[in-house]
C-alpha cells in the first residue's frame, strides 16, 4: 500500500498523467511553525535539471498545503499536500511503440500483471513523480527532528559507476575503518553537498571523475548507476523497536522502497563481514562531548557512554546508541536509455524498441533528497514510538534503586 | 513491535531465560495439512551445533502447536506455537562481569537505554532465541507456498570473511552476470546445501576454504562474518505493493531484522551500480518453459513473457515478474569472542571484560534457515494481498476488450 | 488517526477553513469504471439544505478525482479526491465570543486539551466537513459492492426525538420481531427514502409527525436528535474476522466514529436482551430463494441454508450469514442552538454564550448518506479480507471428503 | 484478525479443544511490577460457577506468564500468557447431533462458510474461552492505568431481561439525567459489585428481581440476556484520535467484539436522542475538585474546567474531557438452551436438535470482567498514543504566548 509509518503516517498518491501528486501526513506534532517554504527547498532539490538552476526561484513543482495548519502553525490534524502535474492528460493508446512493448527493466510488464490494467505511462506509480509525496512529507518530519533534537540528515553521492569517493582498499575493506570517511560524516552539510552540483559528491577530485564518467555515458546514449551515502547525526538513544522494527530494518525498508534501488548497507556493511569480531566490536568509552546528543543548547549535560569506534553505524541490537548513523544505498543505472533495444512485444513478437527524446544518464544525484526524506520518516516514527514508551514509563512509581534500573528514561531534553 | 505481516501475521515472544519462546501465526489459510513434523526440521536446522548432529533425533527445541489445528488440519484460526526454554530462570545480578559492563557490540547498552530495565541476559529480545518464533512461522508459510504455487526457497552461505563462493571479478562485478551462479540458483536444494555441513556452502572447494578460515578464527578465539545468498523460485507474477511495500523493500526489511545483519542486495545489487543501462536492462523474450510457474501440475499452460537476463533479481518496479528472486544478506562477525576486551563499565570505569566459556566463531551457517523463514513470510503476505486484489477484480464485469486490459488476472492456477 | 480499513484503505483530511477537504482511497480494485458522477450524488445528499434543492444541479461540494483513474477506469493505485472549501481562510482570533468560550458539547475544549493549539473553527476535525472524505470513499466502495455482489445499502431515519417509525411495544420490544419492519428492510431503496425529504423517513404518517417535531424545535431555537436505521442486503456469507474484527464490531466502530453518535444496536439490539433464547434463536431452513445472494444474474444457484427469523441481524459469531444486515444508530441533538447558554470561559469566568445566525435543528436526515458510506467501507474491507482467504485456500490441494470440509469456499460468484 | 491495539497490542489465540488459550501483549511499559497474581483475580471472576466459589483458591484457568518479565518486573518486551485447556482433545466427528446440525444462533454455520473447515467445537474461536486472552491482557493494562493515572474501571449488571436497575422513565429517558445513577458511577467499586454475586447488580432489591427472573428461565430450560454498565473514572483529558479512532468508537468496537453483544450506548445513549439540545448540552464550570484526575497524590493541582452535567459520557468530539466515562452494552440471551429446537441439518433435512447437559441461563454477570478488560485495552492504547503526541510536542520550542496556545500539554502528572 502507499502508507508509511505508524505514529507519523504518510500516505502518498499520484502518477505521471493525473491532475496532481501529493500526500497526507497524519500525526505531525501540533504547535510547530510550518509553511510551504519549509517544504519547497527539498522539492526543488529533487527536480530534474538542477544543474541549470540559475534563476533564484523555480516555479515548477510548487507545494500547496491543503489542511492541517492555521496561521503557519500545525494543528496536529492531517496535513494534505498537493503538487499539480503539468501534463495532466493520459496519452492516447496506440500512439507510440511504448504501447506495443513492455519497456525492459521498467515496471510496464509487472504493473499489467499485477493490476490487469495498463496505465498510459506504463508503470503507473513506479513513476519518479511518486517520490514527490515522500519528499514533501520528509521535509516536515525533518523540520520537527531539527527543532526537537537537532537531528541532522545529510546524504551525498558516494560513487557513480566504478568511480568511488572512498574506494574500498585492502586496508579499509569497509568505510567504517576509514578516518577520512568518519570525519566527513560528522561535518558534512547540505550546502556543501550542493556546492558540488550537479554530482553532489562533496570532493572536488572525485566529483570531477564522476562528472566525466556521466558525460561519457550521456554521449554514448547509455546510463549508469551509483551509490548514495547518508548520515544522521544527533539521533537520541533508544530508537528502533525489537524485533521486526529494528531501526536498520526500517531504514533498509525505506531505502529499498525508493525506485531503482538494489542494495543497502549500514555501518561496516558488506565489508564488515570480512572484519574479525575483535576489530569489529565497538568498545565503550566515556563520551568526550558532554552535550546531550550534541545539541549544544545549554541543557545540563550528563556523563554518558559512547563507543570508541562506530562499525555498528550508530545502531546496536536494532536500537540507536547515540552515535552517528550512516548507511549506503545502491541505485542501478536508469532503464531509459538512448540505445535501441531488442526485446519482445505484448503480442509475443520480437522487435526493436527505439528510445526518443532526451534522458538523464544518471539519476543518482537527484536521489539525494529522497534518501534524506525517507530517513527523516523512519527516524520520526521511531522517535514518537519511543516517546510514547518513555512517557508511559515515567508515569509509573519508581522501582527500588538498582544498578540495572535507570531512574527514568532520559534521552529527551 | 514484534509483529510481522498483514494477511499472514506473525507475533513472536520470548527471551533467553523465560519459560518459553514462540509465536502466534494469524491468518494461515484453512484446510491445510499441518503438524509439528512440518515445522521441526527447520527448527532443528537453526539449532547450534548441527555439525555434531549424529543422533537421528535431536530432542531439543521441540515445537508444540497450541491451537489453530484439529486432526492435523489448519482451521484458519490463530496457530500458537511454543518452544520451552531449558534455562528458565533469569540469572541473579552481580554474579558476573556482564553485570558491570555493557558488552561491546551487543545490545546490552541500547536495551537499557530504551527500556530503562536491564534483562538478566543483557540484550533481552536481541537473543538468538528470538529467531525461533520466526523459523516456526516461516515453516508454516513455506508449506503453504510449496503446496499452492510450488514455491521453492533455498538459502546457502556465499561467503565467510573474504572467502567467497563467487568472488567478484572485473568480468563479473555482480553475481547477476555470472552463468555459474545463475545456474546454481535454478537448481540448488536444501538437501544439497546440508551436504556441505557445517558451512552450508554448496561447493566443495569453497566450503573447504571457508571451513579453514573459520577454524583459524576459532583457534584465535576470534569470530568472523559472512554472507548468505537466498533464491526463491516459482514466485507468481504481480507480488509486491507499490510504493512503500515493494517486494524488495519488504525482503530487505525482513532480512535486516535478523540479528547481526549489516547489508542487503537484490539482483545485481551493489555491483549493478557499475553496469551500464544497456547491459543491465533485462530484455523480454517468450518464456521457453510453458508451465505456469514451473508447477508442472497438468494445468493448461499459457504463452507468456519472461526476461532473457535477470539482473533485476525477479522484481521490477517492486513487483515480482515471475523470474527467480535472489538476494544476498551480510552478517557481521559475532560479538561474543574469546578475547579479553578493554571497554568501559556502566559506572564509567574503564576495565577489561573477559569472556568465558565457548563461543561459535561463525554463525552464518545457522542463519540459513532464518533467511529462508523470513523469505517465506514476505512472499506469503504479498501473495495473499495480491490474491485479495485478483479475486476482487475478477468479480467485476469485464471491460471492453483492449490490448491494455487483461481479461482476468491470471497468476493463480 | 484518520485512516480506515486494511484492504480498502481510506485516509481523510481537512477541516472547516482550509483550502480543501478530501481523501485518498488506497486498494480499490483495478478495472472498475469510475468517474466523478459515481461519487457526486451521495456528496450532494449529505449537503445542508437538501430540502430546498430545486435546481437540477447543485454546484457546491464538487468532487475532483486527482489520481488513480485513466479514461474513467480505476488503475488499482491510490485515488485521491479533493473538494474545495468555499471559506478557505481561518478566522482571526478575538472576533467572536467563540474565542472566549469553549462551546458546550462541542469539541473546542477537548481539541485544545489534546493538541494544545486551538483551530479557528474550534473543534478542528470535528467539523461536519470532515465527513466529506468518508462519503466520497464510501461511494466508490459502494459502486464496487453493487457491481461485484449486487450489495444494496439503504439507510433512513427511524426516529426523531420521541417520534418513531416503529415505536417499541410490549409485543415487539425489538424491531426484529416486527413483520412490517422486516418487510420494509427487504424492499426499501434510496429513491423512495428521498421521496420523503427532508426527513427521509419512508412513511408518510411518521414523516409528518417528525417534521412537525423538528419545526417545533426550530421555532423554539432548540435542537433534537434521532436515529438512523440502515439495512445491507445481498452480503455474501463469511465476512467478518474473529475475534476483534467481528463484522458487527467494525460496523459499530464505523458508526460511532460519525460525529454526534451516542449508540449502536444490531439485529434485535437492546430489545433483544429481553427476549428468551427460545425465541431469539434463529432456526435454520432451506433458503426459499435459490439465487445466490439474490444476484439474479443467471449464475447457477445452489441449495443453501438460511435462517427462518433474523434476530441476529445477518451476523452470527461476528460473521455474515447471508441474511440482511440491519442496525440502528443514535444521534444526539445538535450542540449548536439558538438559545443563550450559561457556561464558563477559558479564563474561568462564568458568562453567557449567545448563538448567532441560523442553525439546523435536526441533522439526522443528513446523516443518512454518511451511515451508508461507512457501511460500504466496512463491508468492502471485510469482503476483500475474505476473498484473500478464499483465494488462498482454493490453491491448496483438496482434503479428503468429509461432511465437515467444504470442497471449496463458495460465497463468490 | 485476533490483534487489538497499536501501542499496547494484544494478540489472542485458542479455541475450546486445543492445548491452551492465551495471548501475547506487546508494548507494555517497562519497569512495572507484574506477576500472575495481578492477572488471576479477573481470570477467576470470568470463570463459570462463581456463585459456588467457596474454596479460597480456584485452581482452574491458572495464568502462566511465559515471557516479558524478570524478577516480577516488566521488561518492555512481549508478555506471553498461556492458560491450559482441561479438555485438550477435539471430539471425534459423528458422535453427536451437533455434527449434523448447525446450532441455531451459534457460529457453527458461519464458521463453516468462512473457513470451509468445521472445528469440532462448532464455532471455533467463537467459544467463550476466547475471552481468556482478553481478560489476561486487560488485567495488565488495568494495573498500568491504576498506577499511572489512578484510573478506575468498574462494570456491573444494569439489567436482566426486562428487570432494570434504573428503568427508563418519562422523567429520565436516559440514565444521564438520573442523579442516583450519576452518584453510583462515581463511587461503585468491584468489591461492592461482587457482594451482589452471582448477579453482580449492586442493589439488593434489583438484584433480587434479577435473580428471580434468571431462576425462572433456568427452571424453564430457557435463557435470558441483559445489559452491563461500565464506568471509567480518572481518565485524563485528550484521549481518542480523530476522526476514525474516536474514543467512543474504539470503546464501541471493543465491546461489540465480545461474544453475544447486540448493542452499545455511551453517555445519554439512545435516550439522548430524545433530549433537546438545550438540555443535552453540558455547560462548563470550574472543577470543584482541584486534584488532577482525582489522583490525590500530592501533585500540585491546577484550576481547570469540567462540565456541570455529563450527558456526553466523558467524551466530546471523540476525545475524553476528564469527566467519568460510562457506557452500556447489550448481551443477547444465551444460544444454548435446554429446549429442543426444530431446525435444519447440514444435509438440508429438517429435524429436532436436542440439548444435553446443563447450561447457564444468563451469562451477563460473567461478562462484567470482560467488559472491564476491553475497556482497559481501549484506554491504555489511547493514552499511549496521546503520550507520544504530548511528549513530541513538548520537545518543540514554545510558540508566542496566546490564549489559544497552551504552553505545554498537561494531562500527565
Amino acid at each position: 500500500m502507499s502508507t508509511w509509518g505508524n505514529n507519523f503516517r504518510v500516505t502518498t498518491y499520484g502518477e505521471s498523467h493525473c491532475r496532481s501528486v501529493g500526500c497526507i501526513v497524519d500525526g505531525c506534532p501540533p504547535g510547530m511553525v510550518l509553511t510551504e517554504d519549509d517544504i519547497q527547498p527539498q522539492m526543488t532539490r529533487r527536480r530534474p535539471g538542477q544543474s541549470a538552476i540559475t534563476t533564484p526561484r523555480n516555479e515548477k513543482d510548487r507545494v500547496e498545503i491543503q489542511s492541517g495548519t492555521e496561521f503557519g502553525i500545525t494543528l496536529g490534524t492531517p496535513i494534505a499536500i498537493i503538487v499539480r502535474n503539468e501534463d495532466q492528460r493520459p496519452k492516447d493508446y496506440g500512439a507510440s511503440t511504448m504501447d506495443l512493448y513492455p519497456r525492459p527493466s521498467h515496471a510496464d510488464y509487472t504493473y499489467l500483471e499485477k493490476y490487469g490494467v495498463k496505465a498510459s505511462s506504463g508503470g503507473g506509480r513506479s513513476s519518479a513523480r511518486e517520490t514527490i509525496g515522500r519528499v514533501a512529507a520528509g521535509a516536515i518530519a525533518e523540520k520537527y527532528l531539527r527543532l526537537a533534537h537537532n537531528v541532522e540528515i545529510v546524504a551525498f553521492v558516494s560513487s557513480v559507476g566504478n568511480e568511488h569517493l572512498f574506494p574500498p582498499t585492502l586496508q579499509h575493506p569497509s568505510y567504517s575503518t576509514n578516518p577520512k570517511f568518519l570525519q566527513l560524516i560528522e561535518k558534512i552539510d547540505r550546502e556543501t553537498v550542493d556546492t558540488f552540483a550537479p554530482v553532489r559528491c562533496p570532493n572536488a577530485e572525485a566529483s570531477a571523475r564522476m562528472t566525466k564518467l556521466i558525460e561519457n555515458f550521456r554521449d554514448s546514449q547509455d546510463s549508469i548507476g551509483g551509490t548514495v551515502m547518508c548520515c544522521i547525526r544527533n539521533v537520541p538513544t533508544g530508537l528502533g523497536e525489537p524485533c521486526f522494527e529494528k531501526l536498520e530494518a526500517k531504514l533498509s525498508h525505506a531505502m529499498m522502497s525508493i525506485p531503482a534501488t538494489k542494495g543497502f548497507e549500514v555501518g561496516s556493511g558488506f565489508g564488515g563481514c570480512e572484519m574479525p569480531g575483535s576489530i569489529h566490536n565497538d568498545p565503550f568509552i566515556v563520551a568526550p562531548d558532554l552535550s546531550v546528543n550534541g545539541s549544544g543548547d545549554g541543557i545540563e549535560s550528563k556523563k554518558r557512554l559512547t563507543t570508541k569506534t562506530n562499525h555498528s553505524g550508530g545502531i546496536q541490537g536494532g536500537i540507536s546508541n547515540g552515535s552517528s548513523i550512516y548507511f549506503r544505498v545502491a541505485f542501478k543505472s536508469v532503464a531509459t536509455i538512448g540505445h535501441a533495444q531488442t526485446t519482445t512485444a505484448y503480442d509475443f513478437q520480437e522487435g526493436v524498441l527505439e528510445a526518443k527524446g532526451r534522458h538523464d544518464p544518471c539519476v543518482v544525484p537527484r536521489a539525494v533528497p529522497i534518501v534524506e526524506a525517507m530517513s527523516a520518516l523512519v527516524i520520526i516514527d521511531a522517535l514518537m514510538a519511543q516517546k510514547a514508551r518513555e512517557a508511559s514509563r515515567n508515569l509509573l512509581p519508581p522501582l527500588p534503586k538498582s544498578q540495572f534500573i535507570k531512574p527514568e528514561t532520559s534521552n529527551g531534553r
